[in-house]
Formats: structure tokens, C-alpha cells, sequence
């Protein structure tokens, strides 16, 4: 394993002082227990918004802490779920009247430990569950997972709340968001993680893994690497047919890196499944191209189309100021 | 060699598309020659920004094409310097009266074909060097390489443009940041070039390669890997030693990934390297973490310190509005 580390045991820590050092403009940071929370004091009334999950996602969550989208995040250790502590710690560090959101995704120790958080906060507070991962079936044992449409949901929902809309509102528009968004994704080699301290699984200089989830988890199939459209149209299929998409459709089409593939690579791939939207008559009104949702140093990639809304596309183009989220102010 | 490709000759193609159509708001595309150029016209009188280099190390240039920074960028093949048509035709598509200023980082094939496009301009031009890499001695042969301070001069002198500024005045303002710009990197492991389908050089698992550039040049030393701290340490005094800060000097901390690193990771540097120059008595004002200058899939960083007087830092501040970095507007 080649990382720069000092120790297992401290580089989340270390990690988490440096992010909040490097944007302390945007985020405190709280060292016990780890949360990231804005500068900007929530303003009163304002549902908040709190979102979390394990770390090796970077720049998601704490990367969306700041206006126009979250107003704080719990980073677990590396991928595991944070703890209800830090949730209720969140909460009593933004809540400021407007109850509060919390934005989670599919993982069972996730939905635990939010759940716990819910049930002991004593402020009026729903849950978002966000699972666009088409590549399981919808009638999987634990559900699909939550993936890289996160951030749309957190930048819509953070925007809807900035603007005053309440409680009830923001989840159901996170829900609405959640349901019209579907992600897919492919890695060509395992990420590293560092407690472990070797590749999660093993692939061959020929295979690539399909569906694979944001930790590695093996999705559909191992299938032989082939040519980047052909790999795209794979993908592309399955959501096309997951969400339907009516002719002239207005979407955002994000591809995400996890970690390890090039820019040149994501703009390339970008470039194929446009093609494929706008030969089926969806017209791709936003772009999201590069490493939001990552997998420590996994490479490759994954597709997320959203399909939006005059509402969703007017609150995905209002202002945010975040570390790695960053227009209209 | 595992890459989302359909073909190696049709890559930089297929990619330059897919970054202009994600960011149609911002950019142009020309594909022959290829030029990447800024949607909203350069203001009349306006000096014109074109830069250009090689390809693989995204967003550079491309991604710093917009309001505030560069009107132009020439993107060569993987690795291989733009020709001088592309700087030529840039200039054409961008030159509004004001003259045009080349930002050229110090490789000799570059600095050649820019050299021949500044000669058969026919309009009032000047060029700024980048050679901020001092791994390399200050007499070296070739002189020092041009890394990831180029885009802290692009940003500085962008926005003077924007204000105004002259061709000259540009020009002397570009040499005096990146005289006071100082970097230097290390690689974990080796790109992969995609024509050449194999890594460009070999480490142990055990080892580092000190000084390293953006292609993978080797630079000081390969050394054993050792903890994140030392490393730090290792770069930093080489820096220090360079720029010499006086106690209380402002500055910009700049953590470069090469492109195979996670942003835990690179949060972990930054924060070991805040600590590094604010025990030195250096106020750093501003700070820039994440992927910028790559190497493809390299993994690896450079530690970029930039002294910044109260000129550069209220121009360091001012809007920008590219596909990469993106703050007040």
C-alpha cells in the first residue's frame, strides 16, 4: 500500500484538520465527535440539513457543507458509518428552528445510526433515503444503494431550504429528486483501503467490474473490458430503462469519477452518453463532470442521470458556496 | 493498461468534445486545430491569455479557460507540446485589441513552438515563463520545469487583464508571481501514457520518487517511503530555502494531487504543511487543495507556496469563472 499517511489511526483526524484549515472561510471543524459544520450560522427558521456517511468519499459529504447546501455533515471512519453522537452533535450545533433534514444514504449501518439519531432528537426532523444505484433490482434484500446522486439530492434539498421551504417540503422534494435520479458505475481496479491495507477485491489486466457499488461491493457482473461506448451504452441502457425519460425531457447528466481515472478519461465518457440522451430526444439542460463521489483511489466511473424539473433546474442553478461545490455566489 | 478508451488516436477528440459540451456556458471548441477559448467574448482592448501544453494533466489548461483567466488554451496530444498553428489560431479567435500574452511552462519543445507562434503574430505580443519546479537547481541545463504554480500565474494575471491592465504590465506582474512561486512533488507510483500502455517508470513498493514532474520525469532522488510528516518536512525546507518568506509574509498554500491520490490524502498534506510554514511565522491567507496540474493517473502531489503581496492577493481574488475554479461570479 502506497499512501501518504502518518498512521492509520490519526489520518482521518489529520485529514479532517487540513480540510477545515484549507476552507475555514466555509466549515468548523468539531474534533470530538468529527463534524463538519458551516461558518455562515444556519439562518433561523431554516430547516437544516444534515447529511454523513463514511469517509473515502471525498470531497462528498463535508466538500457540501456550506450555503446552498449542507449545513453539516458526520464523517465516519473510512467506510463506515458515523455514529449518532456526531448526528446529534450536528443537529444541536445547526439546528436554528426550521427542524432538521437528514439526507442518508442506503447502507444498512447508515439507516441504523440515523435512525437512532432521529428517534432521540428532541426538534421536529425527517429523513431522506437516498438510493439511486440501479444496479441492483429494485426488490433487492437491502434495497438499492445510495450513490452518486447524493449531491443532487443535497444541492436541490439545500436550496429549497435556503429559500424557506419547510420541513415536509424539503423531504418531499428529496424524495421527488431521489426517485427521478439514477446512477450506475464501473470500476477497473479495487480501491486500497487503509486499515486493510491491500486491494479490496482483485481484477484481471482484462476485467472490469460492473455495477460496482462506492466501496467496491460487486454489482452485476465482472465482464471483460471492452471499448468505452460500448461500456457506456451497458450503463446507459439500464438507466435509460430505469427512469423512461419522455422525449424532450430536461436532465442533468453527472459522470463521476471514484478516485483513480483522469479527467481526460470522465470528459471522454461524458462525451459517448450525451450522445446517447440526445439521440433519444432527452435534452441535457446541466453538466456534472469529475471526482464527487469517490472510492478512495478506485478507478473508474459512474453515470447518474436526473431528470429535472422547471423547480429542480431552477434550485440546482441557485447559489452555493461550498468547498467543492462552488456558483452564483 | 486499464483506460475508458475507444481508440488511442480518437481520445484527446472524443475528450476535448465532452469537456466543451459540459461546459458550453464557458467554452468553445475548434477541433482543427484544436482550441479550447472562453464563450464570452474578450472584452475590447482587453490583453488576450492563451496558454497551452500537453494534455494529461487536466483541467489544466482547458479547465482555467473563462471570465478572469485564460481567453484561450491549446491543448497538445498526451504529453506532446501544442504547435504553433494552435497558439496562432487561439490568438485569432481571442485577440481584441489589447495584444496577446503567452503563459508558457519551461519545456523546451513549448517554449519552441511558442517562440515560432510569437514571431509569425502579427500583433503585440509578450510571453511569460512558469519554471516554478525547484527540485531541479537553479543553472540546471534545460532550467527549471513549469508546474503547478502555472495556474496561480494564469488566475493572478487573469484578472489584471480583466481590470485592465497592459500587455507590459501583465507580462511584469506574471514574472513576479512566478518568481515568488516556489513547488515540488512526489510520485507514489508512475503514470500510465495511453499510446505507450505501459507505466513510464517503476518504484518499489517501498519507494518514492522524489522531485518528480508532471510527466514523470524523475527529479532528485527515489527515496524509501516514509511517513506523510517527513515527507512534508522533506519538500518544504527545499521551498522554504528557495523563497525565504520574511516572518508575518502572506501566502497561498497550493496542495497539487497528480491525479491518482484521494482528497484524504491530500487534506492530510496540506494540513502537515500549514503547520510547516505557520511554525515559520508565514500567515497563509489563502489555500488551494485538490487536483489541478495531473499527471494523468499518477499518484502523488506537489506542494506549491506562493508569496502573495497585497496586489496578487486581491487579484488571487478576484472572480473566475472557469470550468475549474470558480469563485465570485
Amino acid at each position: 500500500m502506497k499512501k501518504f499517511i502518518n498512521n492509520i489511526d490519526s489520518l482521518l483526524e489529520e485529514s479532517l484538520q487540513g480540510f477545515a484549515k484549507a476552507h475555514a472561510d466555509i466549515v468548523n471543524y468539531n474534533a470530538d465527535p468529527h463534524i463538519i459544520s458551516r461558518v455562515k450560522p444556519t439562518p433561523s427558521g431554516k430547516v437544516a440539513l444534515i447529511s454523513g456517511g463514511g469517509s473515502g468519499h471525498e470531497p462528498l459529504h463535508c466538500g457540501f457543507v456550506g450555503t446552498g447546501m449542507l449545513d453539516a455533515a458526520c464523517p465516519g471512519q473510512i467506510f463506515t458509518s458515523p455514529t449518532p453522537d456526531q448526528m446529534l452533535t450536528a443537529a444541536q450545533t445547526v439546528e436554528s428552528g426550521g427542524g432538521v433534514l437528514f439526507i442518508v444514504k442506503n447502507y444498512a449501518g447508515d439507516v441504523m445510526n440515523f435512525e437512532i439519531a432521529a428517534e432521540m432528537l428532541d426538534c421536529p426532523n425527517a429523513t431522506v433515503l437516498v438510493n439511486d444505484d440501479v444496479s441492483l433490482a429494485k426488490d433487492h434484500s437491502t434495497g438499492r444503494r445510495g450513490v452518486a446522486g447524493t449531491l443532487i439530492v443535497e444541492k436541490i434539498v439545500g436550496a429549497a431550504a435556503e429559500r424557506g421551504y419547510d420541513l415536509m417540503a424539503c423531504q418531499a422534494l428529496g424524495e421527488r429528486v431521489n426517485q427521478n435520479t439514477a446512477s450506475m458505475g464501473v470500476a477497473l481496479t479495487s480501491c486500497t483501503v487503509p486499515a486493510l491495507g491491500k486491494p479490496t477485491f482483485t481484477l484481471a489486466e482484462n476485467e472490469m467490474e460492473m455495477g460496482v457499488g462506492i466501496h467496491g461491493e460487486r454489482g452485476r457482473s465482472t465482464l471483460p473490458l471492452t471499448h468505452a461506448s460500448e461500456i457506456v451504452e451497458h450503463i446507459a441502457d439500464i438507466i435509460q430503462d430505469e427512469l423512461k425519460p419522455a422525449l424532450g425531457q430536461t436532465a442533468l447528466l453527472h459522470i463521476n469519477g471514484f478516485g483513480g481515472t483522469p479527467l481526460l478519461e470522465l470528459h471522454l465518457i461524458y462525451q459517448l452518453a450525451a450522445q446517447y440522451w440526445e439521440q433519444r430526444g432527452v435534452k441535457l439542460c446541466r453538466s456534472l463532470v469529475g471526482n464527487y463521489t469517490t472510492s478512495l483511489d478506485m478507478a473508474g466511473c459512474s453515470i447518474t442521470l436526473s431528470l429535472l424539473d422547471a423547480e429542480m433546474l431552477e434550485l440546482w442553478d441557485a447559489p452555493v458556496h461550498t468547498a467543492a461545490l462552488r456558483w452564483g455566489c
